[in-house]
This record gives C-alpha cells, structure tokens and sequence, in this order.
C-alpha cells in the first residue's frame, strides 16, 4: 500500500495524471519563454528610447538641452529596464535549455531563485514605471499650485519619445506581473499535498 | 493499492505528514492574520496622516494653504490606503471565521479570490507609493534643470506629516507583498503533484 506517491516511480503514475500534467507543463513552458522574449525586446527598445533622448532648443541665442539625465526617475527607469533586459536573457537560455533537455521543474532552490527573481523584477519594475508615470505627469501637465510649470511644450519631441518610453516599461512590467504568477505556480505546486486534491472544488 | 492518495480519507493519512501539514498551516495563518492587521491599522494612519494634513503660510498679507489634493499622487495613495484597509478587514474577518471553524483552504475559487485580491492590493500600494515619493522628492529638493522650486522649505510641517504617511503607506505595500506571496502558496499548493515530492529536493 502507498500512499501520497512518495517514493512512486513515474512508471507507476497514472497515465491520465501524466497526461495532464504534460500538457500544463508545456502550456506554461511555452507562455513563460514568449512572455520573457517580450521583456527582452521591449526592455531594450525602452532604454534605447529614454537613453537615447536628446533635445536642443535655442531660446534667446542660449542653447537648452534637453536630456534624460535631467530627471532622476528616468534614469532610475532606464536601469531598471537594462537589469530587466540582462535578466532575461539569462532566463530565455535557461528556458532554451530545459526545453532542449526535456526537465520539467521539480528542484526546489532552483524554483525558489527563479520565484524570487521574478518577483523583484516585476516590483522593481513596476516602481520604476510609476516613478517615472508621475515625474511626466508634471512635465506635461503642470503644477500650477505649487508653480511648477510644464516643460513639454517647449521640448515635445523629447517628451513624445520619453512617453514610448514608459509605455514599452509598462508591458515589461506588466509581463513580469504574469511571469511571476508562472513562477509562484511553478515554485509552490512543488508544495502540494494530496489530502487538498479530493477536497478541492 | 492506492495511487497519489486519491480517495485517501483523513484517518488513513500518515500521521507524520498531516503534523507537518498542521504546523505548516498554523504558522501561515498566524502570520496572514497578524500581517493583515498591522496592513489594517497603518493604511488607517496613512489616510489619516495625509487626509488631515494642512498648513497655512501668511505671504505678504496672502493667506497660503497647503493641503494633499494640491498634489494628485497624495490623492491616490490616501485612495489606495482607504482600498487597502477595507480589503483589510474584510479579510481579518475570514481569517477569524476560518481559525474559529477550524477549516483549512481547500477551496480552489475562494483561494484565487484571496490570491488575485491580494496581487491587486500589493501593486496598487506599491504603484501609490511610488508615485507619492517621487512626488515628495520633487517637493523636497526641487528639480532646478526645469525650474521646479522645492517647496517643503516653506511647508516644513506639511511635508514631514506627508513624509510619516509615505512611510506608514510603504510598510502597508511590503506586508501586502509578503501576503501575496502567501495566498499564491496558498492557491498553487493545491495544484501540487505528488511525482514532484519524490524528486525535489
């Protein structure tokens, strides 16, 4: 008599519960390796958009420009998005190469590394957006009670440009919301127990 | 024989695995309970440290009022408290209801009810927060390259009462971040698969 399939040879495992476990398996390694490919690129294109931002303007024969580096939540975003970037890229070859050996998830520090990864890149993030949301929310609107005056309509091509910017965080960010969850998933079914299977609705 | 202790009643589980299941759940109830708590009581503080904040400045004769709906973040971050510890409470109530009946969750559909609405809380805190304090970093040293003067020179009480509410809201956002990890192991350990248990390490 066993019970709770400890020391159960996969052999011995039903075959409907391998099937399904399969078929869960591949769903989330294919979800997981796109949504990490998106972050890769739109993490990029973001800091190449803020990054590269530049803006001159004359005013009365006094050459005004017009940079990222002029606003702190900005540069905070560009770093933000290169370690998102940098991040994943190492974790689409590590999806790469699991899906080349076949492994499926079962090591827990492996699990516990990649959910706390996760979850700081998608917190981290997501800080960095709304940081950088509000600082261009006051250049393009204003603060007329405290007088901070709106600078975009002095440099709207670098504001059009900073605002790409954000919007392509925003998805990263986003992205790495779900990919979390993945994780989260991934890390904690390894947590299981049986005796929840028969109760659960 | 008895495969994945399907169909496994209570009384036939070893007795080993339900202690440790027991000592398990006691410590992650225990811990919802008190962290859902302190989350009640500090977003309370924060709305009431922001909500109330005012200070008036005589400037040449010209009475000049300084209050949290001048800023749009405050607003949102007092919103995001008041959200915060309605959630709050309500879900002190389950936890209290759950510890008196003595249930454990079992339950797929309310665990992804607690699960997505604490996902939701932390992002919407940390998002409020964020904002907020990019906002008081404007206020409190200015941003000289666009001309923004920092104001807190003049409004030195409003702005440390602000600074105590960011604070306080800070702490709500990172509890909230500690609870969602804890409803998603909540929710994912019911998807657990026991092939997993003999291979993990």
């Amino acid at each position: 008599m066993n019970y709770l399939g400890i020391g159960v040879s996969p052999g011995n495992v039903p075959v409907y519960h391998g099937n399904n476990l399969k078929v869960i398996d591949r769903r989330v390694r294919v979800t997981e390796l796109v949504l990490r490919c998106v972050i890769f690129g739109l993490a990029i294109l973001g800091v190449i958009l803020i990054g590269t931002d530049k803006q001159v303007k004359v005013i009365f024969s006094i050459e005004k420009i017009a940079k990222f580096t002029d606003m702190k939540a900005l540069v905070f975003l560009v770093i933000a998005n290169g370690l998102a970037a940098a991040y994943s890229l190492v974790q689409v070859l590590r999806c790469i190469l699991s899906m080349i050996r076949g492994t499926v998830l079962f090591n827990k520090p492996l699990a516990w590394a990649i959910f706390s990864g996760d979850q700081l890149m998608a917190y981290l993030t997501l800080t960095a957006v709304a940081a950088a949301a509000q600082s261009a929310v006051f250049a393009k609107l204003g603060q007329t009670e405290l007088q901070w005056m709106k600078i975009c309509n002095m440099y709207g091509k670098f504001c059009n440009q900073v605002g790409e910017g954000i919007a392509s965080s925003l998805i990263v960010s986003l992205s790495m919301i779900v990919l979390s969850g993945i994780s989260a998933f991934s890390l904690f079914r390894l947590y299981g127990n049986s005796k929840g299977k028969g109760n659960a609705i």
